[in-house]
């Protein structure tokens, strides 16, 4: 086989033990979290039904499909000459991998509404696969982590999520801002413009101020038809400052004709007055920002997004409220709220913070013994085998290799202590432990073994 | 959409949250004892360059890859008219889903070599795709979950990874019995009876002694032109009895003129040293098995099969040193053992035998607090928190439902503390808990009501 052909498939990669130590640790966190808020986990197939994932994602999503060849004699009965290139993947394709971990779930939830407990909170974190054009930070296969709680409409929901959400970041020492906004305050500002037929142009181009900034949005709204006139009128809203009392103040009278802008307003007060009292204050601040839009049309009522502040990276959390979304697979007015973590992201962030003392975090090896030779290679074993019962990591190099090499390769799997035990150390029934950061040694019983390695 | 389609694809499996905690369980117990042992974890992308994987795993393996569309206009310069299904498949696809973790991993090593630490201990548990047909206990999509050890020729990793198992078991609570066997033996045989050409086809025939029975192994082995009077001087292999050590006794009498049969002894003599001396001897037996061949043509060392003595369920976990299997991808001279589990039988095996305490086991929700109103709620989210700091999971119920209703929910959830604080409790800053299990309930205060719930 040709050696250049020795690599992964453009787009998706491979991960090594001491990258692959670091992801445990997040995900850890966040399943760690995602349980203690009483969420479960479920899996979903890699593959899904074709039928099931198109028209989900936009014409852009349903090209980015990665979609699998059926099996056996696929061609049969297909018509190549009358059939352009879209088509004929149809034909020839019935199954697609999964494009997010939203859709599966609807699926899921429709399937399975007879065993589920409602209000049903699950936790889902896997990969998902799009064909999109591979580059920086951007990949064909990439994890979610997606937190959604359906059948219930209370509020205490959307709070439970940002305390969440909180905590996540608060564990992972990082530093975040939760940002807030409600689809119903969007709807208002659409209805206050008069142009309610707009909402969706309107809160993409709003979703992009961060990005694009103020001018280029008012552009963008001009090029979609809205009149001058209703983006004057939006100027104060764009431009909305304060604290969140005075912008909810300020908002209360710009939307005091829209019912629904002020329910939105009265939702977003609810949610923060959850927060009001300095027992439940969140770490993070909370922000409400009616420029925050989320691209995602299935949204209906509280939207948030999470953003770093220590590295400028775009959204690295987000969610919201949504009224519809097992409508399509035929399960109408189950309102749910979900969250749904960057992990990819985070990972990056959280890994450029930690770059000097990611080898410590998540060590779980604590001891590598050294091999002398066959006798001292069955007393070991024995130690090794209380140590493991103990549940506490540890190896024995597995050849009798130069002293050299054996410290060497503790050296590159950053184990912390190595363990020699020779003749003298058998006849006293001993062991002698290295430290390998220090470099000091000791000769001690097992029982102080024991208790030098596992010493934090 | 049309209901009938709200369903995975053949042969995939949605898991539940009761199944997942289960397998997390079972998953958590190999992957502990595998970091136990020094083992890391890596993973590999879900695809593969098809050019990879094809001619890997014999032509049954070819047709039974799932085949990834290429994107775009695939069919451009492609004569469909001149191509067979198979070669047509390949004309429009590039990549395809792994079919095992062992072929990525062996392009892993040859690809990542420089920067390994060898010998190089990996694990990796990810699942696999294959288009077969599906049927009771196969499916499409499955997790694998493999332990190699590679870049070193002691037999000492042969006896960690036969520890390891017997380590997984036993913690497992599964009995298990451990059959060993070594394809130089097997090479032996093949010398002895003057069939050294057929090796394959023996071990392809002995393989099966267990599911066909002796004499069906021996038409087999007359069907593929080994001769009667060679099958003749196989009997007594095949029929060989006694002990581990009695068996081996006899071996070497048998194949005292073949070289390689008696490396193979030694090897296996050495193996079973390591577990001599009682502080070292595996809880599981251990069973020297000539007949045991593993259908595998890359061992060419010692082989280890494991079977549950609970369930007649076929191989649950097995594996052996190989001894070029990164040879095919241009890196020769690479000697490695592995260990495979077949995680999704010893979930099936587990389950049954857990029937009645999965609920207990892996639950890690403890206590619902129930919602009587506002005021009670934000009571509730303040001890929610103190406890989710504490790293207990929890949960309020989210609407102001009838209480009925909420225990109901708990009593689904297999939530084992049920808590109410009413007005009164409030007043007092007290708890009230109750025990869903033996229906008691008693009013406490937050620190007994952590001492209640978290007690074992």
């Amino acid at each position: 086989m040709n050696k250049e052909k020795i690599s992964v498939p453009r787009g998706t990669r491979d991960f090594l033990p001491h990258e692959m130590m670091r992801r445990n640790y997040i995900f850890g966190v966040i399943r760690d979290t995602f349980e203690n808020y009483g969420y479960l986990p479920i899996e979903t197939p890699a593959m899904e039904n074709l039928s099931l994932l198109l028209g989900k994602y936009g014409e852009e999503g349903d090209r980015l499909l990665f979609k699998i060849l059926n099996s056996g004699n696929f061609m049969s009965g297909v018509d190549t000459l009358n059939l352009t290139a879209s088509q004929l993947a149809l034909a020839v394709c019935e199954k697609g991998l999964r494009y997010d971990l939203t859709v599966p779930f609807a699926r899921f939830v429709v399937q399975h509404r007879q065993e589920l407990t409602f209000p049903f909170k699950r936790y889902q974190i896997q990969p998902v696969w799009r064909a999109d054009r591979p580059q920086k930070g951007r990949y064909r296969e990439f994890y979610q982590c997606d937190a959604d709680v359906i059948g219930s409409n209370s509020l205490l929901n959307e709070a439970e999520l940002v305390m969440m959400t909180d905590t996540v970041f608060s564990r992972l020492k990082m530093d975040v801002r939760i940002k807030i906004n409600n689809r119903k305050i969007l709807a208002g500002i659409a209805q206050l413009i008069g142009c309610e037929d707009k909402l969706t142009d309107i809160t993409l181009a709003l979703d992009k101020i961060d990005k694009i900034g103020l001018d280029k949005v008012n552009e963008e709204l001009l090029s979609k038809d809205i009149p001058a006139t209703a983006i004057d009128t939006l100027q104060p809203v764009l431009l909305l400052q304060g604290t969140n009392e005075e912008k909810i103040k300020q908002l209360k009278t710009i939307l005091q004709h829209s019912p629904t802008g002020l329910k939105g307003i009265e939702e977003t007060e609810t949610l923060f007055g959850f927060f009001a009292t300095k027992d439940l204050a969140p770490l993070a601040r909370m922000e409400l920002d009616v420029t925050l839009a989320r691209g995602l049309n299935y949204y209906t009522g509280l939207i948030f997004e999470v953003e770093s502040l220590q590295t400028a990276m775009g959204s690295i959390a987000g969610g919201g409220r949504y009224d519809n979304l097992t409508a399509v697979f035929g399960l109408p007015d189950m309102s749910g709220v979900g969250i749904s973590f960057g992990i990819e992201r985070i990972y990056d962030i959280w890994s450029k913070l930690n770059e000097d003392n990611t080898h410590a975090i998540n060590q779980k090896l604590l001891a590598l013994f050294i091999n002398f030779g066959q006798e001292e290679v069955l007393y070991c074993l024995k130690a090794l085998k209380r140590l493991r019962e103990a549940n506490i990591s540890a190896e024995l190099f597995p050849e009798e290799a130069k002293l050299q090499k054996q410290m060497k390769y503790a050296n590159d799997k950053q184990i912390p202590y190595v363990i020699l035990a020779g003749e003298n150390e058998i006849k006293q029934q001993q062991y002698t432990v290295k430290n390998m950061r220090t470099g000091l040694q000791k000769t001690v019983s097992f029982d102080e073994l024991i208790t030098i390695i596992t010493e934090k």
